[in-house]
């Protein structure tokens, strides 16, 4: 079932997911999202295309026209954030919301979430976090207790990152994958005006390998990566070779 | 015009933002996103409300659907990538048809091109970077000496974070900014759990101070954040002693 079987050429499906991060902390600037870049990584490496990432405040409007527009246009979503004991923890209520499904104290996570804090610390805020949209199924953590859920094509996880790592590990035991996306990466020494051109035209000739180039800038020195992805490893070392061939010809330094 | 200016009480307007980041590699989690951490900050600081982001892939469909969506519904609109030199840097292409306009090389910026590379590095791909929508104004950069612009209520920036830095020190000179967002933090050494309810009890009392509360976990402990946010700093004390007195009366250790 997993990529990881198909054959190079095999005509897999490429799957495809979107991130919801879900808070004010995030928009205010209080809080630097760490998640983001973690499952971008997570999803490329078991071959899953991150296609769109949306950033929302807590409000419920706004997450519920979110997760509609982005659960309908991709395999997978996944939430971050907004699913803690207090207040302003609207995910769970905005998931069910845009399903049209009732809420209530899961059973199972109060247990997860009472074996966790003892009986006497589960206060009314604590089983909050139990509340889960029906039809869902739990998604464990090892850190905190308190569970994440999937309904449908819809994962809803922590905001903080190790809480979501733990999650995400057991949610993606169950994910549909496509073919990964392969890449490697050409480090060179020039800015990014002097490679544009032999680029173009590898692209040209290699339409099925994606290229594209990253300037950096440091010590007041530009470099740039370039970057050539695509599903057939061979066709990106045929890609890698023609570009470089081409920068060579063109007197280019640093290739 | 600016909100240092205004009065604490003076019905000043919000003012809001969309940041609209563009690019495959930070989808594929190869390039980890600076900018948007960085411009929330900057929203913070300057009295505009950063209140939806996206991240979309280098693809004019994906660009234009994106940029019409967020500059319809928000005071600014800012993105970040695809305006460099090779033939994946779309952004300008995007936002040019995105607003029904057409793009030609600026002569200005072809001025500030080649002032920056001299006459005879400027290659067909660098002359590219002086393609700017028809009715836009330049917003220029003291790193790379290629500009961002602006069109209307939309400022296009580079990816690279020193060059989108020096854009947006440039472009937030001709912002209309409203009353700043002021924040206090409390930080408590309790699990998020226990200061729920107070919490909850305060945000009853206050509904012109936001309350958020941000768990923290690090060497297998929890703490936490509490974060009450408006526009009057008076109010802001007022509820942050009744939430503490409230702690107290609770017992809650750690306040």
């Amino acid at each position: 079932m997993s990529a990881a079987e198909s054959q190079p050429g095999e005509a897999t499906q490429n799957v495809t997911a979107a991130v919801l991060v879900i808070g004010d902390e995030i928009l205010s600037g209080r809080t630097k999202d760490k998640n983001i870049g973690y499952i971008a990584d997570f999803l490329t490496t078991i071959g899953i295309d991150l296609k769109e990432v949306r950033i929302v405040p807590d409000e419920e409007d706004e997450i519920v026209a979110a997760l509609n527009a982005l659960r309908a246009r991709y395999d997978y979503l996944l939430t971050t954030g907004g699913i803690g004991p207090t207040h302003d923890d609207i995910t769970a209520d905005s998931v069910a919301k845009a399903f049209g499904v009732g809420i209530s104290h899961h059973p199972e996570a109060v247990k997860l979430i009472e074996a966790r804090v003892g009986k006497g610390n589960l206060n009314e805020a604590r089983l909050r976090m139990a509340r889960i949209p029906h039809g869902a199924s739990l998604v464990i953590n090892d850190v905190s207790g308190a569970p994440g859920f999937r309904i449908e094509n819809v994962v809803v996880m922590a905001g903080v990152p190790a809480i979501m790592q733990s999650m995400l590990d057991a949610a993606a035991k169950d994910f549909r994958t496509g073919r990964k996306m392969l890449s490697v990466s050409i480090p060179l020494d020039v800015k990014e005006g002097d490679i544009a051109d032999p680029l173009r035209a590898a692209q040209a000739l290699y339409d099925d390998v994606l290229m594209g180039s990253y300037p950096k800038y440091a010590d007041g020195k530009f470099s740039v990566d370039v970057v050539m992805r695509g599903r057939d490893m061979a066709r990106i070392e045929e890609a890698r070779a023609s570009f470089l061939s081409a920068l060579e010809t063109a007197g280019t330094k640093g290739a």
